[in-house]
């Protein structure tokens, strides 16, 4: 008997029939003996309808009135997903996020949990219920309600798993699992058995959103064994740890190849060499909100002067590149600004980075055979990532996954052609 | 400066406009500068979603989480009204039954209030606050969610005006007031300035269904000025008191008329007049739920045979019919059983009724002058109730509406014209 902690999102509770169809797979577990924490979403459209309203009547609602508004999105399905255990036989019992005691801060509409009381859900679970914890949604220490922010029911999820210690958390989800690169762009991307901890942040603030990163830090944190499985069809998904030696059995080089379409490049030529230059390029740039990802510089071979090459996401392009001109290049006192909005950046996930050399220059062999520019690269510990032109993406893409083995077998082909 | 409950109904919120509205009504009392704790339905509509997603999920949902379910109503409302607020600059916040402290028994889905706290409220009061309360919900000793039953915000809103000492506790609905009788049957039907608690609950229980009845009793109860107001246009409405004197300042015998064509007659003729025949009767339709409300009994002048009548709703007649002859004709060893359901029940409502002898005589001869035959006639303390064939109801509300001196005078004759 196992103590599960299953979240289901707005997808897989978005209409009455896949409430329903929830309930059924709720019982299959309980039916196995195994003890059972749901957590769910608003129904998908919910908490949109909600939001639209609000729009109507008060451009900058306050952040209270927000939470006490879309809070009643998931209450909704937790009333709902009980009234279906019920009708199959199950016994179980629904809480809002203040009713369960998930103890929030005040931070409206981006709460962060502190604690959560654990008793009488216990007492529930002791009792063959199956408790139906509305997601996203805490109380902080005056009563008012908190959301944690969009997609914060795999939060909540997370934090009762590692509350109540139990053995999983179970994100239910519209994708079978993780995979080692975008199906939509590589046809031979295979689902992973297992990922790091590390590896799925990686993977996720790339670009995959599987999970939210939040939930999956937390996961990290508290050492919850988290997995992610399709709601619509059967099969073991992928499970996230933080247990290596569990993660590498298959002993691939790499796990997974991100990429991302949504960045521009924009650098900072021949400007003077003098200390405190990438703060005074960068600084107008944060002071207006606009985030930086990947950052190089390099001093030219003759001295004296620099180039300062960095990406932001693509709608801060016009933006950035105005406060460059207008502001960076005058207080630098010389230099001239590039653009260029037509990159993509592929990255190289892997713990087995860390022990292996040579990733990189292989990495580089490969798209150079096949006629790739690599125009920046920056490294992590588990991570390499290059930018390259838009349209090299998918061409990079297929090229690594099959350089660095992450193909289906032959025999996962057939099974392809038969999806 | 004083301090006022209002309560806002469904309709009164059905939109994102009318919630609009109704934050300009509640800013013109704040900017007279009265205290205001708001009480406000589920958007109209809203209700009746909720419980048709239930009814696909669970055709007997349990009343814990029907409870859950339909409460988010008020809780989108009274977070939209509190940003309507704040966007005309007010100051306002909003609270679930739960967080605003009010203190229900257990009884799912028709809860009884045992007390409101406070404390909160009148800090918030203190500040400037305007106080946005979801109405028709509660939460019980445990912390589960309660709902009042239908129509359960009237009842909000009394008990916090009753807990507030509120100087009064204004119900805004789709009419103006209470009318003499309904409008759309007698055309001189007149709004009253008051009526005393008594005489709304006859009038309410009647068939007029401005006011939940158990609002009006707790009004009553709690010596709450209650008063009753149009959402749309602006007037003083009709005050419901407990004090006769300022009741009857008009100094009217009656002060309304109430009628109802919901009932059905039944009589069981000719059966033996031994001791216990009426509960003989009666047991076995109380027995099957069946609420049964006028009754009269005559003995025949012959002795020995008795003639019972009474009255049942009208979608109750063909079962009461059958329970009659299939349970009671055997069990009392002989009798008939005649059944109509054409019949319409007319009632004189007045507390002026108590110390003018007469009312009743006078009743019956304008009926008798009209040609209308009296089929049943019932009295209390401030009502007198016939029974009439139905095709005469109109005539009838119309002819004793004149005859007791409750038409408009001329002039509101004219304002009819151009309503």
């Amino acid at each position: 008997m196992a103590l599960y902690v299953q979240k289901f999102g707005g997808t897989s509770v978005g209409s009455v029939e896949r409430i329903k169809a929830v309930a059924e797979k709720v019982k299959g577990f309980r039916d196995q003996g195994h003890q059972i924490v749901v957590v769910v979403s608003a129904m998908s459209g919910e908490t949109n309808r909600l939001i639209e309203m609000a729009s109507q009547i008060n451009e900058e609602p306050t952040p209270r009135e927000m939470d006490m508004l879309v809070s009643t999105g998931e209450q909704v399905t937790i009333s709902l997903l009980a009234m279906a255990l019920h009708q199959l036989g199950v016994k179980a019992t629904s809480y809002t996020g203040a009713q369960i005691g998930i103890r929030t801060d005040s931070a409206h509409t981006r709460a962060r949990i502190q604690r959560i009381e654990t008793d009488e859900l216990r007492d529930d679970l002791e009792e063959g219920q199956v408790v139906v914890v509305a997601g996203f949604q805490g109380v902080d220490s005056e009563g008012n309600i908190t959301t944690l922010g969009r997609g914060g029911s795999d939060t909540t999820g997370v934090a009762l798993a590692a509350a109540l210690k139990a053995d999983e958390c179970q994100i239910y989800t519209d994708v079978d699992g993780v995979y080692t690169t975008d199906p939509r762009v590589c046809a031979k991307a295979r689902r992973l058995e297992s990922i790091t901890v590390e590896e799925m942040l990686e993977m996720a603030s790339l670009g995959s959103k599987v999970l939210q990163i939040r939930a999956v830090e937390f996961a990290g944190k508290y050492n919850v064994p988290l997995r992610v499985l399709s709601s619509f069809e059967d099969g073991p998904g992928t499970l996230i740890t933080a247990d290596e030696e569990i993660s590498n059995m298959e002993e691939p080089l790499i796990s997974g190849i991100a990429f991302n379409n949504n960045e521009a490049k924009l650098t900072v030529l021949n400007t003077p060499d003098v200390p405190g230059v990438a703060s005074r390029i960068l600084g107008p740039i944060s002071d207006a909100n606009i985030e930086v990802d990947m950052i190089v510089q390099n001093v030219a071979p003759s001295g004296g002067y620099t180039d300062f090459t960095f990406t932001v996401a693509k709608n801060d392009f016009r933006q950035t590149q105005r406060i460059l001109q207008e502001q960076v290049i005058p207080s630098l006192g010389g230099g001239e600004v590039r653009g260029d909005d037509k990159i993509a950046k592929v990255s190289l996930v892997g713990v087995g980075m860390r022990s292996h050399a040579g990733v990189a220059s292989r990495m580089f062999r490969v798209l150079a055979d096949e006629g790739i520019n690599i125009r920046m690269v920056s490294t992590s510990e588990i991570k390499i990532s290059v930018v390259i032109d838009e349209k090299f993406l998918e061409l990079a893409v297929r090229s690594l996954h099959t350089a660095f083995g992450l193909d289906k077998a032959d025999v996962s082909e057939e099974d392809e052609k038969t999806r």
